[in-house]
């Protein structure tokens, strides 16, 4: 058993939460971000790789491609999480900026999935898991350009599954629905899991990729069992 | 650590699955059902005991609450699966038979989970799971009262949730989106995963009794990869 | 052009508002309720006859639909407003209670519909509308019994559209997303808008009964421009 | 009073029988689109002015709206129409094409939505219209393309809807649920409701953009009464 996994938008927080927790299952992982240099601990502790890359940039994608192809070979597992949160009043909303948004959170997804399906079609197995948020199902006010990120890679998610499930490619969409704890974002003394735990999300992932083909999910949300106001 | 685990609606497929897989983990198990002679073997295999109940009868739910607390305790894990599915045109419903299907589906839930939510609270902790159907999500045509009970039970389900979350008891709402395959139902030989394997199903409500409470789902989806015509 | 209607659950705001709209396009009208006193001035006002029902009742709808033939004919439109909302934390609710709005809020939906649907089917035409809330789609907090039954008239007429659309019997549900203005419920000076006022959701009924076949809808929300808080 | 309609997308099919609609009702129209030779008759018939424009360019986006200001003034009715389909698997998608597809569906939307707020947020009024299809709340196999920018769409409809009722102006998603009949899509001699007739959904429109303020949609689904096969 041969199993490798790549973690597209990698950072300190799930991505590095999903590296350990792969890597514990005896995952070789490649961990894929615009910048690497932040990886390099989380390297050194997991064993995973840095590939650096611009999700929303065919020619980086292939380039990502090639090297994992390389270096780990077809990946078993990969995960999309990058997304671009653009705030503001529909009218301040920079336009360059929304396309940005669009291009990182959904086409950047799509790059990936592509290149993903690609290799995993022929051995008839994979999964592909889509990190999402609250705005992939409700679009909120002041919102506009991460609702239409989120939503569009909802329907690439669910597109997908639809169409690659016969095919023994296992697609799923995960609905974050809180905040995520993080060093920016301490959780409260009194209530630790008013923010979702990363590694308590990293468990989640792990379950659906080894989900018994019979019984797949295609979405799952998860949240807090209190919400921190 | 001295778990247990009531099972309403018990019988030779998903429940037994159920079942087996707690009483693997070392949950002390009753099963209930209307009639219990049916669970001879299962409850001798596993060490559960069965309780006999008809779940849309408060006087009989009472009675099994009151055996449950007798010999089992408290329950830390509760999972309704009874439905009644009448088809049939809409004009040719017997009414009788729509009350039923509305008593059994749905009011049987509101019954069990209010007495398990009474053991529970004192704790505050529990975990109560429903087992849904395509028919919860989507009314399909000849089928007006199953999605009528099934409907309602989401809708316990989600308020369940969002009232009780925060008291440190996880209410989810499963969709079962497909065929389960049984004695009754036999998978084709040629691609058993195209029917759910109960024991594949067995394993999502386990991870969703284990989640950790900073990352609850309330409702999954479950279906074969393939669908079977 | 003889068009009759027929409004269940009539009472001084929403179904008042109807009769009225009704009236004017020259349909003859028949409400309903439990206790029809209080119709009298209605009635006199639109030339609406009133029948006394406990929808929830078998015989009683029986006996509606007969006094309809009679007086009315086959209906043309038929409303169904009740519901039976009870509030409390799930403990606290009543047994009883919850039998009763399961029964106010689906059950009684069901007889009256497929009263309904037996009077138009032989015509291949009609309109059977359901009032739905908030909760229809969203449970909420110490609202268990309000959700189950509005859920479930939502699986009703779900699965009756579905069915019977084919036929040429047009079924939708309106999800009244706010709170109606009303005698008890006056609308702040400020803002009359903040409350939907009842003649406005009349308008949205009317436009359901007179859309062209070729484009059904199913479903459709109604809620103010502002949230009154 | 001088009401005034901009619609995005014009063609044959829907945005002709829209604009008749509105020119009917005393709406100034204009009609845009890429190419707008093909508009001319239209345009005669209806009074419409034709002004070209390519939605997914910002600079196009602005010359559009520069030219309504001279000609028209600030739109009171918006509607967006464009959506770019590209069917195939997932891994014959052409790379650019899903991008222009994205940019066409759902950025185009942005555009020209952030353009009429700016024109309608000082006087506290204005519709836009935002045209769905099944696509945008369901994903299908062998077009994700498509499930992306709908989603997307739909997505920024939501976001404005919600940020922008509070201030007056009224979003709303159509979900197209079926085929629309055309020249190139003839309705079946036996069966003509079978396709969604482009004046039964601009009758839908209109409805949208007369609704009372305090009974706003958001969303409303249109499908024919029954499916061609």
């Amino acid at each position: 058993m041969d199993k490798s996994a790549l973690i597209v938008g990698a950072g300190s927080g799930l991505s590095a939460a999903l590296a350990r927790a792969l890597a514990a299952r005896g995952y070789r992982c490649a961990l894929s971000a615009r910048n690497v240099e932040k990886l390099s601990a989380l390297c050194t502790e997991t064993g995973a790789i840095a590939i650096a890359c611009n999700a929303a940039e065919p020619a980086s994608v292939d380039r990502l491609f090639e090297q994992l192809d390389e270096r780990l070979g077809a990946p078993s597992v990969v995960v999309y999480n990058p997304s671009a949160r653009v705030r503001g009043a529909l009218l301040e909303l920079d336009l360059a900026k929304v396309a940005e948004a669009l291009a990182i959170s959904a086409y950047g997804g799509f790059l990936v999935a592509q290149a993903a399906v690609k290799r995993m079609l022929p051995r008839k197995e994979g999964v592909i898991l889509f990190t999402g948020a609250s705005a992939s199902i409700k679009g909120y006010a002041q919102s506009a350009a991460f609702a239409m990120g989120k939503f569009a890679l909802r329907g690439l998610a669910q597109s997908m599954a639809r169409e690659l499930a016969p095919q023994g490619i296992h697609v799923a969409h995960v609905v974050i629905d809180g905040g995520i704890r993080s060093a920016q974002r301490p959780v409260p003394a009194d209530n630790p899991d008013s923010l979702l735990d990363p590694n308590a999300i990293a468990q989640n992932y792990l379950h659906l990729i080894e989900q018994q083909r019979s019984a797949w999910s295609w979405e799952i949300e998860l949240r807090p069992w209190v919400e921190r106001f």
